[in-house]
């Protein structure tokens, strides 16, 4: 057995690598355990089910990335180098990611809202909150962008739901193909995406 | 038992709904068997395992949709008209799954690509082998209607891409929202979200 002292964060992390790459469902308690060399008792002394195991993993996603909370702290930055920021985080963590594993991995969040989304309503309404934090992150920069003139867009807060949607998809692409080359390969192509324009490039 | 001569096509009706809503590996033959109103026996006389059944729902998938294949036969429309039908397709076919189901249940590939894509190589090259047939049918519009100078856009084939990864990433918020707004108005806004612009708009 691990250090007793951080086996509720081993479980956390062993949790959120097994639901992304077998699901929920698939994955039991005793797997979680051995992968996190914790043993049962501690299991049910930290949570008391997988369930409740599986609504930590989802909140500590957003504090994980720390992608969209980082900027808030940018401030004096302009949108478009916060963006950029955002833009090489998620490159960086993607990549890193695949070196770990052996092969592009995706999204441990459009996992479980594909899986259950339909299913559990808790579930479905946490990952929501996750996706409207997102967009509403990206619907700011949007909005500051355009007050600063460095985009033009129509609506900033459809944008950026576009732009959530659309990495989400394409992420899905890159893991059927095993390749990452199909995310944008920069803040301007990923603008593009959601038919955001840069007029001076 | 329901009649013998349609059982297989049962069968497949059944997985394609059993696997979109609770996933491959949740779903035992038993369950599929229930479902279809097929005996184990019938079952294995028509695949001979689960995960051949699998594959052969992906091929239909293709089929079923019938909205792609459906566009070589309109050659003589515009190519936006053609977009346009697809997209209301599209859209018809979610709002009446919704009636059926009594709530979003979104797309079964995605589903199956968030599961198995990264686990089961032949599975991860058939739903790419579906994506790439998706996006080149709309390069092809797109081109068309770039060519004719319905569309003002840069890269035909990136764009069609976005717009595969956009409607997949879309349904992934409709399914954890339980609610179809987010899908785009029209088609209009279906090409916006590419960043291809309808110049005469």
């Amino acid at each position: 057995m691990g250090r007793q002292s951080d086996a509720r964060e081993r479980l956390l992390t062993s949790a959120h690598t097994l639901f992304r790459d077998r699901g929920f469902e698939a994955v039991g308690v005793a797997q979680l355990c051995t992968a996190a060399d914790v043993n049962k008792g501690s299991f049910y002394h930290f949570f008391s089910s997988k369930r409740e195991l599986l609504l930590e993993v989802i909140e500590g996603s957003w504090d994980e990335t720390g992608l969209l909370a980082a900027w808030e702290h940018e401030a004096p930055l302009r949108p478009i180098v916060q963006l950029r920021r955002y833009f090489e985080d998620l490159y960086a963590y993607h990549y890193a990611d695949r070196e770990v594993a052996g092969r592009v991995r995706g999204s441990l969040l459009s996992n479980l809202a594909l899986e259950l989304g339909g299913r559990d309503p808790e579930v479905a309404t946490r990952l929501d909150d996750f996706f409207t934090r997102e967009t509403t992150a990206f619907a700011n920069l949007l909005t500051a962008a355009l007050d600063s003139g460095e985009v033009t867009v129509g609506d900033p807060e459809r944008a950026a739901e576009t732009l959530v949607a659309s990495l989400h998809g394409l992420l899905i692409l890159a893991k059927v193909r095993n390749n990452l080359d199909v995310l944008p390969a920069n803040e301007t192509e990923l603008l593009r995406l959601a038919g955001v324009v840069q007029p001076w490039l």
